[in-house]
């Protein structure tokens, strides 16, 4: 069995994330290399499912940071075992904008939960699932709210208040520090050329360490 | 602070539970006692939300054990927060047709995933909303199912087959062996008015032993 690859993409709204997806895209199709393209929350029927609950901003009641969490976890467990692990165990290339980093930096971060219950989520959901390379895309989360706010009305979670993205952004920058072989920190004010050359470099290394091609 | 008290009724489809949280709706609405009756999966808007994903039988993709776990308590996340805990604070008594044991039963019985991350799972969200009363409507699987059968379609669970209910059984009644003082196992063959000659002196006794009345 041959096995694929996970990238995946991290960083508050406005960062840039699509974008960086795209190059990263580009740069797999000018290579022929198969590969998926998926996003979290969702990624699959259920997990979009899921997703509406999370994001919509139609509900009175306000969601529990341990809903929040738990439902996180829930369409991820549907993700990994739906799309992830079978594209990667077909060879895949999986490029994932947003996964398992974003719920320590939103949920344990922002929300504040203690980071030990999601590692316990994610050593029992996501396993040897894990991300052998991270872009994340960091800047001020005033600029990158600013930047989201002319894409359309926020979700229910780009509602909140600025100091809940000052406490993500530092919860991103934290698991930065602590996984430095595995997330490359993308300054997100450069220019979007830039950010492309800095991601390519990357990318050629990453294919450099490959068995597979 | 007033402290309500907290009775669940648990079974598998057509034990009779529906029945079961009327009688003990009268009972309490003859004596004055207020109380607030509740279900789960669900309870709230945005856990009602979650039970939709977890029983439609439209989802062509098949739900994962986890993913239907990690919904669960979601749901039940919300419903504690919002329904439970608000109401026993209030001195309410509080009628839930199904809650904690359900999933060690399904999820766990029925699915076979660990008890132990359900118990993990347990003591994060629920903590102290315990029940203080549970009956178990027991009876053969066969025949409860062909009891529901009547009532319309099944739902994505009730499709499941005979022996996925047997296990369902059997961990409910592993439950109530191993809380013998909270878990009131009834057989559910009886007449209803058997059922609830039972409940009702469960009941006074129940109410004997209160401080708040």
């Amino acid at each position: 069995m041959k096995n694929g690859r996970l990238i995946t993409v991290e960083g508050i709204e406005g960062a840039g994330k699509s974008t960086v997806v795209g190059v990263i895209r580009d740069w797999l199709e000018s290579r022929h290399i198969p590969c998926v393209l998926t996003r979290e929350p969702g990624g699959t029927p259920v997990a979009e499912a899921i997703r509406q609950i999370l994001l919509s901003p139609d509900f009175k009641e306000s969601i529990q940071s341990e809903t929040e969490l738990l439902l996180m976890f829930a369409g991820r467990a549907q993700h990994i075992s739906e799309v992830v692990a079978p594209a990667l165990a077909a060879g895949k290339w999986v490029v994932s904008d947003r996964y398992l980093d974003a719920s320590y930096a939103y949920q344990g971060g922002g929300r504040g939960l203690p980071f030990e219950r999601i590692q316990w989520l994610e050593h029992w959901i996501a396993g040897a699932c894990q991300p052998e390379l991270t872009f994340l895309l960091d800047l001020p989360p005033a600029v990158g709210l600013a930047r989201a706010k002319k894409r359309g009305p926020h979700d229910r979670i780009e509602q909140e208040r600025l100091d809940f993205f000052e406490r993500v952004r530092a919860a991103y920058l934290i698991r930065a520090g602590q996984f430095p072989d595995r997330i490359m920190v993308v300054d997100a004010l450069q220019s979007a050329e830039e950010v492309q050359a800095l991601l390519l470099k990357k990318l050629a290394e990453l294919q450099e360490t490959s068995q597979n091609f």
